[in-house]
């Protein structure tokens, strides 16, 4: 008999549930598992003991699971030092856990393997695995991780809708800001909503690129005349040739610096430079929360991938993350592979060149074709009458 | 034989396009109609005689009516002359229009009105109905218009996320700004985000009350040190007590003034004035235009005002707009009812006092009633394991 833990770290994705449906499932199938813990708020709940036995709750209650947005188990960003890790391994060993799987992003895969070295320091055995999870796909070597998918098909679908508002009427330019502040895959996303009659995004800047204000305004200004209305899909972390952000910091609280937002920044750009009417929106947080535009692969592979968690650790593995590979063939299909938690720790993996258009303001057609099944059944179809001829008497 | 018109104006909304789906499959019920032109791109498109045949368009397009945001034959804010409605009647008597349909909030209605005098002037008999639409809900004498209730739903499904985010990681306070000016409707239905376990918005500020910049920091630093977390809804056309917008005008072009948004100088406040991490979100035009957060009861209701306008001008009726009024009893039921013109053009309707809350942050119980039915089936249902008794060993 043994008992598991698993701690969620970082900001939540629309499926970070999901992949903890699939663990406690998968947990449920082993009954040489007798508790599986689950910190109440991130790695702090470690170190103050504070769990919560998953196998204790309803069947009911953790089919919830698959459609609930946040972390149900909370997480945090709390700072880890070494004398917490070392914490950390001396609660493990209280409470007799033998797996452990921390779900996250490259922080929280630090996170994992930094407790790994303290349980190794206290001489405990502990096999850890990490879970990815991230809304911005900045996690290395996975083909991508769970979590993605929803924020890609959330302002794919968003886009897509907000273009035939804009479309229908056509009097303003229409700036939508992507969260994603150093990686451009969600923003890149937004690429999924053009049906190719015309809408969708007529302009997308990646924090990949420096951002060239002079060239925005020429092609604002091109497509306004051309269409009326442009939809401008843009990340919130764009930065100037320098490397410095292209918003100015508005206020200073003790070392934090605070920008304005990107959206609103370029349409006061276009209103002020262009005399053009311009507004902007901001869906931030909604974007990784949306149940209604989850993607139904991602939610499977995050269960798939909280699973094979589990089964491995079970299996002996250690120190590894749960990674997805495209299986190669003309249907899309993922199989899970295994991480050396070392490859990913901290590293932040932005869009690769193939994925970014040469002419600065768009994505590649490998990218469309590489996010595409990413997103689930399509993205609904509309219907539009502006564009067919006029009846004439 | 005798032909019809339809024209759509002012912001398009998640079910404009599904009360064109009603009328046009009315129309194809009468086929004393012969064509029944949609004006592509608002009330200039009559003036410039650009017309499409609804009664041309297969109807496997029409039925994507009823899940397509935005408009689908264009919208206009396009500003109406005494000429332009003379030179519009002329347009009517050249196509032989003998049923004309505006679709469209208190402007449209206006516009609807002023286009029947000049017909009554020109000589001209034309039976003229106007189709209600609005995000805001501030249409009067209505019991409420298509297009609100699925803003209704957008924001309250997305205010339960965000709510189910900022739980499971309160770190900040998280203000989310909601569209509706001067009328408060939209704003005020965050509170069904609500499911009564301590989730949804802790604070809702609505336009109609003055804004209060003390009592709000008040209130959000009580409140982040009861929950961590904090999630505001504040309407985008928040006034202090003089009636002047709370955001200061940020630059102005030519006679117009532009203002930063509500959403961000209130997370900017929060920061500045109280040291706390605070963060906004601003849908904007993806609450008016998303088809997965569509009401269901809003979809059949526009459905319905849309056949019941051409029913009702087929029957002989003039000047009037389609109404919605609730049928007494226990079950959420309505009926429909004619409005005579005059009575709506240009009333902006606001919240009334019943179903504001007198402590300035909230709504009543009897709101929520009201609104709860607008929304359609049930917003999703959400499970949480952070208010639980914790495991002890």
């Amino acid at each position: 008999m043994a008992n598991a833990l698993i701690v969620h770290g970082g900001g939540p994705t629309a499926v970070i549930n999901a992949s903890l449906y699939g663990a406690v499932m998968e947990a449920k199938a082993h009954p040489e598992i007798e508790h599986f813990y689950a910190a109440i708020g991130g790695s702090g709940a470690v170190l103050r003991e504070e769990f919560l036995d998953l196998l204790t709750v309803p069947q009911e209650e953790l089919e919830l699971l698959k459609q609930t947005p946040g972390s149900a188990i909370g997480t945090s960003r709390d700072p880890m030092e070494k004398d917490d890790y070392d914490r950390m391994a001396q609660v493990i060993a209280k409470y007799g856990i033998r797996y452990a799987f921390f779900t996250g992003g490259n922080g929280s895969m630090d996170t994992c393997g930094k407790a790994y070295e303290a349980c190794v320091r206290a001489g405990l055995t502990v096999n850890m695995v990490g879970i990815p999870k991230t809304m911005d796909n900045d996690i290395s070597v996975t083909d991508h991780a769970p979590g993605f998918a929803s924020a890609a098909r959330y302002i794919a679908e968003t886009t897509a809708e907000i273009s035939q508002d804009v479309r229908s009427l056509p009097i303003h330019v229409c700036i939508i800001e992507a969260m994603g502040r150093n990686a451009g895959w969600t923003t890149a996303a937004s690429a999924l909503a053009r049906s190719g009659d015309g809408d969708g995004p007529d302009l997308i800047y990646l924090p990949e690129l420096p951002f060239d204000e002079e060239q925005f305004l020429r092609d604002v200004k091109r497509l306004h005349e051309e269409k009326g209305g442009v939809v401008v899909v843009a990340s919130e972390g764009l930065k100037n040739a320098d490397g410095k952000p292209i918003v100015d910091p508005i206020f200073q609280v003790g070392r934090a610096v605070y920008y304005g937002d990107v959206g609103s920044h370029l349409a006061n750009l276009v209103i002020r430079k262009l005399g053009i009417k311009a507004r902007s929106e901001k869906p931030g947080l909604a974007g990784r929360a949306s149940v209604a535009y989850q993607s139904s692969v991602d939610r499977e592979e995050a269960i798939l991938v909280g699973a094979t968690a589990v089964k491995a650790a079970l299996a002996g593995e250690n120190g590894v993350m749960v990674g997805l590979k495209r299986v190669e063939g003309k249907e899309y299909k993922v199989e899970t592979m295994l991480i050396p938690i070392e490859q990913v720790m901290l590293e932040e993996r932005t869009m690769p060149k193939e994925f970014i258009h040469p002419n600065g303001h768009d994505v590649t057609d490998a990218f469309v074709e590489w996010c595409r099944p990413l997103l689930g059944e399509p993205i609904r179809k509309y219907v539009t009458f502006k564009n067919r001829p006029l009846t004439k008497i």
